[in-house]
């Protein structure tokens, strides 16, 4: 099937799924678009989270998308079940895949979650942990200056390293094996956090475990893209500046793109 | 929904599925049966697989089971199409994920496969790649005796180590960097495997990825266990020695169980 998968996300942070889809499944054409106007969304009331992605999804749906990818924790936690309910095609959100990766991976049981307030608020995470294993031990913990670091792009300072490490203090004191990079904004700084965290500890970044569930979905419904055409294509919309995107995302995907900005007036215009 | 899950092989290989469902997905009830007085199935005509697989599966739907992992390769290249098409609930075969994970973890995009004959000349493994990712570059081994030192229990033997050595050469020379174990027998002598492919080559097992799709598609079909209620139950059948099934399985599941045995005739009666 050759329609796009749909992805959104509040900002740039789901570009890690991008990037693995990209790798994953090279002949899957993606549609992208970053709310990054209005980023983070973390802080915000569930009302307003609920329309602006309600907005996203309705400015992909006009690509005739096969699949929609919240690529956002917060945006899922809040409104994945509704997305599920009112479209009839798969979608998918990365708390579920993030959450079965970590119990796939712990072997003390003792798993850790960070993410913004609003997803560690939502009890999400939890909720699919525990379906799958009522004996998993959970620490979960608000990081919410982490978004800041990187949608403003300054998680290259020396500043970045100090706000991690003292965020993260609780979460070594938890002794846990495993933590879920419970934000796709996470994993651009999975570097320093892993460095806090230590060796031992394994990382689970939700955005990448979230292209398992999609290639698993994509052949289950048998809407998988052709390997026979060479027609992949990539498009990327932003409601913020197209320049800093393009900077963002050239780095993180390690090839230039080109993004075009959509305005606010365009979406909310949709409804 | 507290419906066991059926899981069926030629012998004892599909234990490694089983180790994997009850750490995971400890709430799940599950009912396994071994077709050990038929085992291997690899050399074993088209319609004598079916015809097996057939039987177990009938055998297996009476427990009222609410999805069939075939948790052997060679039975999943012969007869997981046909039931999927016979069957109302989802039927989860080993090798899709085998073939997702190696797709997943290759760097250099050289992956390997070990199997049986009719496993690697089904090219079922290649089909899920190819879907996937056309520029992948595989290589395909039968390893037959492999299965033999692990159903006649020889595997610590050091004529083990021989043999495997022997038959991986020709897999050491292609420098694949990700090696699928083909055949759920496999991973019982994946210490060995390691050692002569080097540390370099990234194993997968399988039948510990199947329990990632049937993971999934469990809640995808909303069709999970309760995590509230204790009463998840394993039974255990085969069609070989009871005794021998047990002696296996206490040492690769490290807890003991109890094995029943089935007649060929109750199967065959079946049909």
């Amino acid at each position: 099937m050759k329609q796009p998968i749909g992805i959104l996300d509040s900002g740039v942070g789901g570009l890690t799924v991008v990037k693995e889809a990209m790798r994953q499944l090279p002949h899957e054409s993606l549609i992208y678009i970053g709310d990054n106007a209005r980023c983070p969304y973390g802080p915000r009331t569930n009302e307003e989270i609920l329309t602006y992605t309600t907005q996203l999804v309705d400015y992909l749906l006009k690509f005739n998308i096969k699949m929609l990818v919240i690529a956002c924790n917060t945006a899922t936690a809040v409104t994945a079940k509704v997305l599920q309910e009112r479209l009839d095609i798969p979608v998918i959100g990365v708390i579920k895949p993030g959450a079965l990766a970590a119990n796939r991976k712990t072997v003390s049981g003792k798993v850790g979650l960070i993410a913004t307030e609003t997803t560690v608020r939502s009890h999400f995470y939890e909720h699919f942990l525990w379906q799958k294993n009522a004996h998993l031990e959970v620490t979960s913990l608000a990081c919410p200056s982490f978004v800041n670091l990187v949608e403003s792009h300054e998680y290259h300072s020396p500043l970045a390293k100090q706000v991690v490490k003292k965020q993260l203090q609780p979460m070594i004191d938890q002794q846990v094996d495993t933590l879920i990079l419970g934000c796709t904004h996470f994993p651009i700084i999975s570097d320093i956090i892993q460095m806090t965290m230590g060796d031992g500890v394994t990382l689970i970044d939700s955005g990448k475990e979230t292209i398992s569930e999609v290639s698993y979905i994509l052949s289950y419904e048998n809407i998988e893209a052709s390997n026979e055409e060479n027609d992949t294509s990539y498009q990327f919309f932003t409601t913020g500046s197209a320049q800093m995107f393009d900077e963002i995302a050239a780095e993180w995907l390690e090839k230039p793109i080109t993004t075009k900005h959509v305005s606010l007036n365009e979406l909310e215009g949709d409804e």
